[in-house]
C-alpha cells in the first residue's frame, strides 16, 4: 500500500476534532451538549444577503473573474474607507475564505522551511496552512496574566533569522479576543520595516471590538504600504461563514500579482457566495450596533459567571467573540473528554475547546480552555453552570 | 521592501492570461472575439440545481461539514452506483472545485521535491497546484500522431525513481480529448501496483464521451483500491463551473483520513454551491444525452472545418469538449497574440490557448493550439473560417 507523505503525518489536527466523536456519543445518551467550542455564530445572516442568493437570476452558472468581479472589489475598497483605509480594488483578491487568503498569503511570501512568528496562543489552523505550505512557525508567548497583549517587541526581535519572511497576528484576536493597541501596531510595524520583512493581519473581527475601543488597521500605518498584507473575510463580519468568502489585501503590487497566480491556478472563488457577499456590504451599520450590543452583553454574562467559579483565571477580552480560561485542573484535553463521556447536569453537559492546540510551544495552554460565546445569553449561563459543577466533581 | 517567495515567483502563468489584455484591447476597438479558448461551457446548468438555491431557507449561512454532509456525499456514492462504481460516502470528502481536490491529494501523497508523473500535454493548472505544493512534475510525452494515446508504459517506467509517489491522468483529457481504453488503464495500473505508488485520475470529463466509447474509471479496477484516488467536480458536468464543487474519492482510508486535515484547515466548502450540486445529482440522463449530442455535433463540425485548413493536423477527439491543432506556422504563442492585435475579419476574430503552456517539457507544442468547442455550432464554423483566413495572411 503506498504511503502518505510527512506533510500529511505532521498536519496538525483541529483541538476540538478528536472530541468529536464523544460529543456525538453523549447526544446518543440524551445528553444536551451545549456547544461553547466552535465559532459559529447564531446571529442571522443580513437578509439582503440572503434575498440576493434567492433573488438570482443565473442560468448557466460561471466561473467568476479569479480575483473576483471588478465591482465586488470596487465595493469591497468602499467598505474599508469608512474606516478610513485607502485600498483599491486592484489591491484585493477574492478568495474561498479568509482560509484561502492565508495560504496565498503564505505561499506568496515563504518558501518551504521559511519561518513566520506567530505570537501563541493563535488560531489553531495557521499551524494547518503553515505545514501545507511547508513553512515553519515560530510563536513567541503571550500570557494570560498581560490579557494577552503583545510580547515584549525584544521578544519578537530575538527570534528573526534570516529566514524569517514574516510576523502574522490576528486582531481582534482568535482565541484571545485581545484587541492590539494602536502603539502595539505602531511597534510590529517599525519592526517588519527594520527587518523588511512582511506583517499580515488577520483582521476578520475587525468590527467586533467592545468597550467603546476601536480597531487599528495595519492598513492604516503609514510607510508600511509595502510591508502589510491583511487577511479579511465576511464569515463572522455577516454571520455568513458558509459562504466561503475571503480577501487578500495588500498595496505591495509584487505581492499581489504573485498571489494572482495562485490564484489562477483554483481558477475562482465560488460565484453564488459573491452575490451573497456583494449584497452584504450594503448591511446598515444598525446590523452591527445591534450585533455589538449583543455580544457585548454575552461577555459580560460569561465574564461576570466564570468569575464565580473559585481557582479561574480569565483573560478579558475586548474583541472577536472568544474567551480564554485557565482552570483549576492539570489537563484541559482530558476534562473536556470527561465532560462529555462522565458528566452531565439536568442532563446537559458543554463541549470546549481545550487551549494546547492553539499553542505551537509544547506544555503550554494544558490547564486553559478556549470558549466562544456564540450563544444566547440563556445558554451561555446555563453552560457556565454547568462547567462550575463540572469542576466540583471532576476528580482529574 | 520584502520580496515574494521563489515558490511564488515560479509559480507557471496559465497559457491564456497573458493574451487577456490583447482580447481586451481588441473588444476596445469595436472587433468581436470568439473565444476558443477557455473551458466555460455555454449549456444550461439544469434547472433543479438553479431552483433549489433560489429556494432555499436558510436564515444563518453556516459552516458546512468539513467534508460535506452526509446526505450530500451518500447521494454522490449513488450517483457513481449508475458507472458501477462502489463507493460509499466515507470514501469521498466534498472539495472546492476539482481544483481544491488535487491540491490536496498533492499535500497528501507527496512532500517538498517528490514526483509526480503526467503525460503531456497536460492541464496547465496541474503544474500550479504542483509547484504551490512544492512537487515536480515529470512529463512523459504523448503525440498528436497517436491522437495523444497512453505513451508506451515503459516511459513511464523509465521515469520511476524513488521520489515518484503518483501518476496522474486527465481521462478524458483536458487539453488533449483522448480517452484512454481499458487496456491502457490496466497497464497504468499494473505498473502503478508494481511500483507501490498511487494513480490519480482527473475525472471531471467522465461524461463526455463520444462515438459509443465508454469512460474506464480507476475506481473500478480490480486490486487497485489503495492505490487509486479520482479528482471529480460538477463544474463541467452540469455546467456549473462557478459553483465551486469537486469531490475526492478513494478507497484508500489512510489517504482520505490525511486529506480530512488539510480539509479541516480550510473549514469547509461553500453551502450555496453544495446546495446547488445535491439538487443537480437529480439531472435526469436526458440532459447528458442532449448535451452529448450537442458536443458531438460541435465536434464534428469543429473537426470538418479544421480539416478544410491546409497544412494543419488534428487529433481527433473522443471525449471532453477539447481538440489539439498543429498549424502551419512557428510559433502560436505569437500567432495568437497577432490574431488579437492585427487580424479580423469582418470585424471578428478568434482568441485561442497557444498549446505551448500545456507542455512541461521546454519546446514542445509550439506550433499547436488547443480550441475548446463549448460554442454553438454557427460560432464554431465562424471562427474556423477566421483561423483560414488568418493563416492566410499570417507571415510569421
Amino acid at each position: 500500500m503506498p504511503s502518505v507523505s510527512n506533510k500529511g503525518l505532521s498536519m496538525p489536527q483541529s483541538p476540538i476534532r478528536k472530541l468529536v466523536p464523544f460529543a456525538e456519543n453523549a447526544k446518543k445518551r440524551g445528553i444536551n451538549v451545549i456547544h461553547l467550542n466552535i465559532g459559529q455564530p447564531d446571529i442571522k445572516t443580513p437578509q439582503q444577503a440572503l434575498d440576493a442568493v434567492k433573488n438570482n437570476n443565473l442560468s448557466v452558472l460561471e466561473y467568476s473573474r479569479t480575483e473576483g468581479s471588478e465591482e465586488f472589489r470596487t465595493k469591497i475598497a468602499k467598505y474599508y474607507e469608512k474606516y478610513d483605509i485607502r485600498v483599491s480594488a486592484t489591491d484585493l483578491i477574492v478568495t474561498t475564505g479568509g482560509s484561502e487568503a492565508l495560504s496565498f498569503a503564505m505561499n506568496t511570501i515563504a518558501d518551504t522551511n521559511d519561518e513566520i512568528i506567530i505570537p501563541e496562543p493563535f488560531y489553531a489552523n495557521y499551524n494547518g496552512f503553515a505545514t501545507a505550505c511547508g513553512v515553519t512557525v515560530v510563536p513567541v508567548v503571550s500570557k494570560l496574566e498581560d490579557n494577552f497583549a503583545l510580547p515584549p517587541i525584544e521578544e519578537f526581535e530575538k527570534l528573526i533569522t534570516p529566514r524569517t519572511k514574516a510576523i502574522l497576528i490576528c486582531n481582534p484576536g482568535n482565541p484571545t479576543g485581545y484587541l492590539y493597541s494602536k502603539e502595539e501596531i505602531e511597534k510590529l510595524a517599525a519592526l517588519v520595516k527594520k527587518h523588511n520583512i512582511f506583517l499580515v493581519a488577520d483582521e476578520v473581527y475587525r468590527e467586533f471590538t467592545y468597550d467603546d475601543k476601536t480597531h487599528t488597521s495595519i492598513l492604516k500605518e503609514e510607510g508600511l504600504e509595502e510591508h502589510a498584507i491583511v487577511i479579511d473575510s465576511v464569515s463572522k463580519r455577516y454571520s455568513m461563514c458558509g459562504a466561503r468568502i475571503g480577501y487578500l489585501v495588500s498595496k505591495n503590487k509584487d505581492f499581489i500579482a504573485t498571489a494572482m497566480k495562485f490564484a489562477q491556478a483554483r481558477l475562482s472563488p465560488p460565484t453564488y457566495a459573491q452575490i451573497a457577499s456583494e449584497a452584504a456590504l450594503e448591511t446598515p451599520d444598525s446590523y452591527f450596533a445591534d450585533v455589538k450590543t449583543e455580544y457585548v452583553a454575552r461577555r459580560n454574562i460569561l465574564i461576570a459567571e466564570l468569575e464565580k467559579i473559585e481557582g479561574i483565571k480569565i483573560a478579558k477580552p475586548q474583541g472577536a467573540f472568544y474567551c480564554i480560561a485557565e482552570l483549576p485542573i492539570k489537563d484541559a484535553d482530558h476534562f473536556a473528554q470527561w465532560l462529555l463521556e462522565e458528566f452531565n447536569m439536568d442532563n446537559e453537559t458543554v463541549m470546549v475547546a481545550p487551549a494546547a492546540g492553539f499553542y505551537a510551544t509544547e506544555g503550554l495552554g494544558k490547564n486553559q480552555i478556549r470558549i466562544a460565546y456564540v450563544l444566547d445569553q440563556k445558554s451561555l449561563k446555563r453552560a457556565v453552570r454547568i462547567l462550575k459543577e463540572a469542576l466540583k466533581s471532576y476528580k482529574g
